[in-house]
């Protein structure tokens, strides 16, 4: 936890950000090292205050409505090394090291891996481990 | 033009994407060379359509109201290499070749130009164009 001259400091920086209606701001985690770009996500201010605390990804799940600990049930958390903020102010990007190599709830590298190809959508990217190892064969398929 | 045939194709592949309540998908533009994040945009589906066709970035300008072709105003068109699909389908990925060298409508590279450090963002990426030769100096900032 941070003492109360800091969370000033936060509260300004948060400030900043152009949230959308829904209080939210798309955030894109791109692979510090590699330059790969993981997946994209959605924060809202406390998952974004939290995040930059913890140096670790913490998004809004819409779907389920509540912060999202990226990696809490797969393990494939990812650690912070940069936040930055567009000239807009409305979306957030992250330098992150990936652990596990995956970010994908079906077991890839990355979100992105269909690409177009003669108007269809192609599945390039090979999948490193299925999602039953990572989930279990009774756990859901996105966290 | 396409023809008839082709246009059925293309149906296809822009059924498959979830659109949200405003009929816009983000899409995220990364330099196909150094992996950099260039901006994110938003893109309906004509506008995509478009975007897949002439192989050229045109995005949704959502403040214009109307169909935005990236570069129109600054020369700063992004040509398309690849077009990606993450794995909720709600997210598109550009891999372009920046004309000029920049992204963003401040004349910097990207439009990710300023870094969270203690609490503030810092703007650590330089200028490289001032806006007024870009758009001329009774020009408007943003394309």
């Amino acid at each position: 936890m941070q003492d109360s001259t800091n969370s000033v400091t936060a509260t300004d920086w948060l400030d900043t950000i152009r949230w959308n209606d829904d209080g939210l701001v798309p955030a894109i985690a791109q692979d510090a090292d590699t330059g790969d770009i993981l997946m994209m996500a959605w924060m809202n201010r406390e998952s974004l205050e939290l995040t930059a605390r913890e140096q670790q990804a913490i998004y809004w799940s819409r779907s389920r409505g509540k912060l999202w600990r990226k990696g809490e049930s797969s393990g494939h958390e990812q650690r912070v090394r940069e936040i930055r903020l567009d000239c807009d102010e409305d979306v957030i990007l992250l330098k992150v090291e990936q652990r596990g190599g995956i970010a994908c709830h079906t077991g890839r590298r990355s979100c992105f891996y269909r690409v177009l190809e003669d108007g269809q959508w192609v599945a390039t990217d090979p999948v490193l481990k299925d999602s039953d190892s990572i989930y279990g064969t009774g756990g859901h398929s996105h966290e």
